[in-house]
């Protein structure tokens, strides 16, 4: 699928996390894994979850009439737990990835659905999984390209909807809630925003749907990792910090080189100054990761982990000031290990998968060189990362490079509101404090409607996460309150249905009574 | 401007009337005049309205990066009564038209602009008056075409307001009203569902929203105009129902051809049974622009015209059955020419006029055969035209051969909400009783800030027009609710702005505690 077009990422640096990557600086790594464990084991302690899979011919494009041709868009459907007619439905909306994985992940909507007597179903994002537009030939240049924005993925939620609603009996009432975790998360809101005829409700789980040029400092994200390792253990986001000068150090030899590359076990030895880059962003990223998935029992997500795993990488980095370079990046190599080599199943660390791409990244990488401009910074200080500002115009430069395309660094505050998205409603932002991408997200209650749900333990949408005995109380809490919204909005849709309804009797009664009149 | 592609536009046939043109049937026939009287007398009683004339560099299109050219889109600025900073903007939504027509047109805004202190903004549409996308070369074919959707006009608008205050002194803080009619009226309101953060409300006048496939009978628009014959005199429907079959039996003969043609007064003769169509196609435009322009003074607007112009055709239309059919269109040609020659300056009929075609009539066709499906049907029982069912096949044939693409006739309401807008607000339908485009509007509160304003004695967006002393009580009445709401609006988002920086005002002292604390 990866066409010479897209063949020189390998000396391209984006850092790129979870589900969601960040056009870090003007820098790109690329992390091939993330989207290699779906249909990983889950934490479900019910029977396996089961799902239809079905498919829907959507327009490749909705947004004009040159290109007339239809894909399938792949979506998932469970109605074990449905009441019908009018049972409501939850819909997740589907991220950069395979659609599998994210029904796999999102145990929430599974547990919820037996209360609520709810349909479920996953939409896959176009571009990613299966739901290819052009099947083969989709990410074959930036022409075949042009049809991956949001905007175009919620036209397909929206049209998809309609059909179900259209064809399954007992569905024409029911009410819709979106649902989504990270860029999934913001494609709920943005979709109750923009389609509330569709949907009653969203829940924006860990959405950084502030994380634009001007909404939040740059510097905001790595901050938030950096203060996840400070609480973690002693001394821990300080000997970080200190450990890039230590590399560098150490790295200015041929035989510091050879050290690293044997200390860290790297599979491919560091041989220059690139390496060298690529070996810094590696581990800056691994940090990143730790903080996302930093979950209270042990988890498979991005890789296999202990609970609270940033404690555990922390007891590794606990050295005062007078360590030697070596004993610093002696600690750092075992904490990496922590991430890299839990289970004690790699026989050497790779820091080159990252050149192998994943359609999934791909596919968010073109959505961060044009829509999704998310600007990162780091100063050093206020974070434990070397120093480097937020540079557009390296980033654009790059993007043009890599896709032909330039991003449009306003045009997400302009669509989907910015800060001013006062005027909707039924949205739930949730966000773990412990989520660097809370720091980009909704924290503070807008509206009535509107409203923000904090977890102090919870890392990115651990709230999306299957129940857990070790849950901490406050995510038990923040799903409650979730679920209670939910019911809120489905009786106020009811309550809209059975207003209208009565509104119809009325105009019917008036149009008997002339008739009767008349005869 | 109009190349081979669409020169084939003679042999079809579309009713296309005042700003909005109806894709009929599967008949379409053209009218050039429409756009031809750019510039006309307004009513004005003060002194004639200045504006800076100014253009935006916009992106081609704003849903894909593969276009990434720009265009000038103009636009019309007039701040002559702008209290700044933060006064009001009143932002006037351009439909399919040159937009100094509107502008002249929409005496209202101008009216109102003192009373509010607002500056007043006229946008044009793309690929309409001077806002051509591709200059030249705009209309050349389905290629270039691509990017005339309501979707790229509102995000034109909105790019345009972002600009303006981002680059006028004092309008940061300026709420922003959006206002339109027909067309404009429409793109008003959906400017305001799609972008509340960009607009604090809307005055749709005479918008059409619903009629869109499956959301009001097909016949409701003609049995309007219908009603409007009925009301105006004495046997004036019933004589027009049965004027079609008279011309069909006059024009079965040669003799027949010529004798109408020299009662009409026609140009050119009639021929042939083609012709009889056109003809008769002209003839039902004619009474449906007449219910549009139904205003209760002299006036200009599509066509010279006395004061309640249907009360002076329907005084040519009084016969009764006994009637020949020479005698009944002798009337119906008198009536007629109330429309075509009130001034006396026409020395005949054209009416093959309609095949010369218009860019801004164009436009409207190409729009018509994507997004805009509007259907319309006649029965010849509930209103006074030749029975013709809707039929979408043929329409999307007709509009395949004339542009390449295909009308979806679901998207309108899939992206527009349909009839389930409920969950918006601050936005105004008003609609004229005697318009026949009010068959589509909405014509009922839908919630406090959805709000229906009926004008029993209104046609065509009657409240948009400057006032006149033979204004009805009806429609000043509008008027000042319309202000009414736009004051609240504008004390509604200036209470939203205070309340935001006392949010912040906390914020920063609750920050400044904690440092002294820190101290």
């Amino acid at each position: 699928m990866r066409t010479g077009r897209f063949g020189h990422l390998n000396g391209i640096v984006i850092t790129c996390i979870l589900t969601l990557c960040l056009g870090s600086l003007h820098a790109i790594a690329l992390k091939s894994k993330l989207f290699t464990r779906f249909g990983g084991k889950t934490n479900a302690k019910e029977s396996p979850i089961s799902y239809k899979t079905l498919y829907i011919d959507q327009n490749i494009d909705h947004f004009g009439f040159l290109e007339d041709g239809t894909f399938k868009q792949r979506y998932l459907l469970s109605d074990k737990y449905w009441h019908q007619p009018g049972g409501p439905i939850l819909f997740y909306t589907g991220n950069e990835g395979d659609i599998t994985w994210f029904c796999n992940n999102t145990g929430f909507m599974w547990e919820v659905a037996k209360e609520l007597g709810a349909m479920l179903i996953f939409a896959e994002h176009r571009y990613y999984g299966e739901s290819m537009p052009f099947g083969e030939a989709s990410y074959s240049d930036s022409k075949h390209l042009n049809f991956l924005t949001s905007e175009q993925a919620l036209a397909d939620f929206a049209v998809l909807i309609k059909m179900i609603k259209s064809t399954i009996p007992g569905a024409q009432r029911s009410p819709v809630i979106a649902i989504g975790g990270s860029y999934g998360g913001m494609l709920s809101a943005w979709f109750r925003m923009k389609y509330p005829n569709i949907v009653v409700g969203a829940l924006a789980a860990s959405a950084p749907i502030w994380q634009f040029p001007g909404m939040v400092p740059c510097g905001a994200f790595l901050k938030t990792v950096t203060q996840d390792f400070a609480k973690s253990g002693y001394n821990c986001e300080v000997n970080i910090r200190k450990s890039w000068s230590a590399i560098n150090n150490i790295s200015s030899t041929a035989s510091g080189l050879e050290w690293l590359s044997a200390e860290f076990s790297l599979c491919d030895s560091l041989k220059n100054k690139n390496d060298v880059m690529n070996f810094k962003n590696w581990l800056q990223e691994t940090w990143v990761n730790l903080a996302m998935v930093d979950y209270p029992y042990e988890a498979n997500f991005l890789q296999p982990l202990p609970r609270w795993p940033i404690q555990v990488v922390c007891k590794y980095l606990t050295m005062d000031s007078t360590a030697s370079d070596k004993l610093l990046l002696r600690g750092v190599s075992q904490a990496a290990k922590v991430y890299y080599n839990y289970t004690g199943s790699s026989s050497c660390l790779n820091i080159s998968q990252t050149a192998t791409g994943n359609l999934g990244i791909l596919g968010w990488f073109y959505q961060a060189c044009t829509e999704m401009v998310m600007p990162m910074c780091t100063d050093g200080v206020n974070d434990m990362f070397e120093p480097e500002e937020w540079n557009f115009q390296a980033f654009s430069d790059e993007c043009k490079s890599m896709f032909g395309v330039r991003p449009r660094a306003d045009w997400a505050e302009v669509v989907y509101g910015g800060k001013d998205i006062g005027a909707h409603s039924n949205i739930i932002f949730s966000n773990g404090v412990l989520d660097p991408w809370s720091a980009g997200g909704v924290t503070h209650n807008i509206s009535e409607s509107l409203v923000s749900i904090l977890i102090p333990d919870g890392a990115h949408h651990l709230d999306l996460r299957y129940s857990n005995d070790l849950d901490p109380p406050t995510v038990r809490a923040a799903r409650a309150l979730e679920i209670k919204y939910f019911k809120e909005w489905i009786r106020q849709a009811k309550k809209v249905h059975r207003s209208y309804l009565n509104s119809r009797l009325k105009q019917y009664k008036a149009s008997w009574e002339i008739t009767d009149d008349a005869n």
